[in-house]
């Protein structure tokens, strides 16, 4: 089965800034933010998640909001950050939001 | 009654996003930027609203994400944009959001 995904020109941005207004879901973007394709377990693990029902759900959010691409590989799904459509839409505002998670985090 | 806000340093990116990830609340927003104290009913009236009892859940949604201050003046309320707070804390984020809304508007 494969995802469906909205276009780029699809993309609204109520639906990237509430994808994105979860703590879980902001962390899942930034260890994604790294660059390249990963396979959701690896996410998890490095988020510390356990419950990987709860995550499905955050994945399809993400996916819907036209934030990631998650695709199935086998027995996994990959996923990863759709930095250029989000580049192209909304110039500026995935690195604010990133920088926005760095400074929350920096003043814990 | 007075409201509680939440001091800049308590702002949270999540809470930002999560706040204005709504339709009705990003456009009461793009009317605040356009600066100054405004009352409630004012701003439903520019957004043709007229379910005040949602647009409380709005108010409250924005203020404790501390994206507005939100004062009683009588039998009104006075709301206002936090944009000093919002820029501090956050460069380049509200305004990135802002754009994206009339990227989103233009293209319908």
């Amino acid at each position: 089965m494969r995802y469906r995904h909205p276009d780029r020109d699809q993309i609204r941005i109520d639906g990237v800034l509430s994808a994105l207004g979860h703590p879980v879901r902001l962390a899942a973007v930034r260890v994604l933010d790294g660059g390249g394709e990963r396979n959701c377990g690896s996410v998890l693990a490095e988020l510390d998640i356990n419950a990987k029902s709860t995550m499905t759900h955050h994945w399809r959010v993400l996916r819907e909001g036209g934030v990631i691409f998650q695709e199935p590989s086998g027995r996994e799904n990959l996923v990863t950050l759709r930095r250029d459509d989000l580049d192209a839409r909304y110039p500026g505002l995935l690195d604010a939001i990133l920088a926005g998670a760095r400074t929350d985090t920096s003043a814990i």
